[in-house]
């Protein structure tokens, strides 16, 4: 039984026509998580009675003719910030290390009814900030996942299951898809519905998941919304794509930047038109203003545990926390304000423009497991909610994968996806970690 | 020429079947403010000059048999923090004594396509807060019209314009409507567009208007939302209302009281099914969050005029925006999701009901012109954002108007109105100041 490499659509064609069951599928990805996880860490929680009960009935389900729809017996890794009714949720944290929520989050509960088999809960960074997880990179032991949906990221790269789902108030679903060699996906702000996620800053928090192609990624998008993205087809006409430099050349290190480039040639001469566009002109304060807005929000959150339980806060979200109960609401507001007329801005550079493209993180997967990474490439569109993909694009040379950020309107996720399937169809960069084949 | 006492409908109807013209129209309200504008003091500036070419130009177009609708010719009086071309604009601040936009606010724009003629622009408090107008009240010259709309309020008790537009963020439109014997609304928030409307605090902004019958009122909202909501026909059904008691008889003067009581006695009279209603569970709360919201806010908004020009501040603003400077952004943060709880338990408190009604204020109209009274029965509305509207019900022994307000869920405006035209029918209560006939 080696399903592990299946896509979800490979997957979900196999069991329409009876080749496999939800049950096979699902033994197959449970023997990776007691194979590898002892390494990587990507699970906090498998739920393996659970996923066993479920993957039963799907099988019964499925024999009868009965199909669900695309996601009918594909096992799911969800990241431990989500509710899960019964089965234990710790936002990695000690505060909540024995609580069991009595509900579903809203997400969960609509990958279930369209027949996904939730395995387990995945690792998060403390309340899916900074502190790091225990999470290794499958390409990479020594080296991090990124942050915070480290375990979902981290799980499906090493094919213990074809689907997981995170979060992002900063990169944090584009930068571990990134680290890690898949695609990744975070949605329009609020299209997919957060209730049931502990927020970390409301208005900056994306449900976002992570598969292994774009092909995939509408799949999963089009079951959660009710739309039909199935099967995308490349886009006939090569897209025209947005290029920014300036801020982002600067800012990446040279290994990254060099292979964007070579990604943006290939590219081109898969017919591309790329034209460099000027950062927008508020883009230079808006990382103050995305930290400023992520500090004072998460700092209501938290307020109260803080008070009572300061030593349970980890030195970064203890930072980030006592920095924004610091912030003076006029601050907040005036950065809100801003944030305003930064999306206005964005909204005029998509102008003509089928997507924006820029690295998807300014380094590969850093050394060490003390930091999950730089946000700074990815919380300029969660700060604006536009929908954001990364696609793998190439390995370097110590054999990390890198990837290109994908940036549409909102609520285009239809075209973004095209433009993405499009690209990587011209990049080719179907990466899979040696050492876990 | 003494057309100041037709209604809206009336000027209307009168206009249509070439009765008058909307030049008389305005030639008879121009008059009244010429005649007791010296007393009252409702208008910043009188454009004169501005109004009768407007008039003059649909005077031919009605003569041409081309009517605009049911506002054709209809003079209305401005708040003066509305932005109107080319009209000096001044927030009711030294600030902006010689300000003159270059562009209509949204509202003032439909006004005009939809054929209103604007007289002039009317009394404001500071920047829409609580430090007084020079407005004085009609029935009694020695009182205050309330505020922050002031002139508005005043202008259309006292047959100057038969509609004036105002703002609400705490009890502006509701209050002074009330205090001046007037019908005041204040559709759901956002309804009508707070484009070029100085904000006070912008989450609690609400355009809003003052006319003299329910009738009217569904005009006007009919005629700025393309919605036809008129002629409104007294619902056959009486209504189911809501009853506040607890905080509101604690607050309110006896006479407000007894008097409230006994226009609900006549409601039930009437037929109305009147139900007294727990107040929410967190409305304990509500003033203080409103507070702390709309510091906040104000303070965001002026803090940069604050820092340079404090000694143009007046007393009550220097203070909500010297707060205001000092709140934390968590606290605003988790005023503003106490306040999602409280919509949410309106909404469950609304359940079954047409309308809640309560007192349109704690008062009638205080002598002196030091303050403009208390907000406390309106604010919580400007909070929910739920639609609400003033009816008067009496006069007082002292010969002061009084009012109850009814609020509705948002974008019930259209039922509210209906609850509203019965409630003004039952009480009979068309009020019109004895000095101003």
């Amino acid at each position: 039984m080696k399903y592990h490499r299946l896509s979800i659509a490979e997957a979900s064609q196999a069991i329409r026509i009876g080749e496999i069951t939800p049950s096979e599928l699902l033994e197959s990805h449970l023997m990776r998580i007691e194979e590898y996880d002892d390494d990587i860490r990507a699970w906090v929680t498998v739920d393996k009675k659970g996923a066993r009960e479920t993957a039963a009935r799907l099988t019964q389900e499925s024999e009868q003719g009965h199909l669900r729809g695309p996601l009918h017996g594909i096992p799911v890794g969800i990241k431990d910030i989500y509710y899960t009714e019964g089965l234990r949720t710790t936002m990695g944290s000690p505060i909540y290390s024995e609580f069991v929520p009595d509900r579903d989050s809203a997400v969960v509960s609509t990958l279930r009814e369209a027949g996904a088999v939730v395995v387990g809960k995945t690792e998060t960074t403390d309340f899916a900030y900074t502190d790091p997880a225990p999470t290794r990179n499958p390409w990479n032991l020594q080296h991090t996942p990124g942050g915070s949906s480290s375990g979902s990221a981290a799980a499906v790269a090493s094919g213990m299951c074809p689907l997981a789902f995170g979060s992002q108030t900063g990169g944090s679903v584009i930068r571990p898809a990134a680290f890690c060699g898949v695609v990744g996906m975070k949605p329009t702000y609020d299209l997919l519905s957060r209730d049931g996620v502990y927020p970390l800053a409301w208005s900056l928090d994306h449900v976002g998941f992570f598969v292994r192609s774009v092909r995939d990624a509408s799949l999963v998008l089009g079951a959660l919304t009710g739309n039909v993205m199935s099967p995308i087809k490349t886009s006939a006409r090569p897209p025209r794509v947005g290029l920014f430099k300036g801020f982002f050349q600067d800012r990446a290190d040279d290994v990254v930047w060099e292979g964007f480039m070579e990604s943006v040639e290939k590219l081109k001469e898969g017919g591309a038109f790329v034209v460099e566009t000027p950062l927008p002109e508020s883009f230079s304060i808006v990382h103050s203003v995305h930290k400023l807005i992520m500090s004072s929000e998460a700092a209501s959150v938290h307020q109260d545990n803080f008070r009572s339980r300061q030593g349970d806060y980890r030195r970064k979200l203890r930072g980030l926390v006592a920095s924004g109960l610091l912030v003076p609401s006029s601050a907040y507001l005036r950065s809100q304000r801003i944030r305003g007329r930064f999306i206005e801005e964005v909204h005029r550079t998509l102008k003509g423009l089928d997507c924006l493209i820029t690295p998807s993180a300014p380094t590969p997967a850093l050394h060490g497991l003390e930091s999950t990474g730089d946000a700074a490439f990815n919380s300029p569109w969660s700060l604006t909610g536009f929908p954001s993909i990364t696609v793998p694009s190439a390995l370097t040379e110590g054999g990390l994968p890198l990837g290109v950020q994908l940036i549409n309107l909102p609520c285009q996720e239809e075209a973004l996806l095209r433009v993405a399937r499009w690209c990587e169809e011209a990049l080719g960069a179907e990466l899979w970690p040696p050492k876990y084949p």
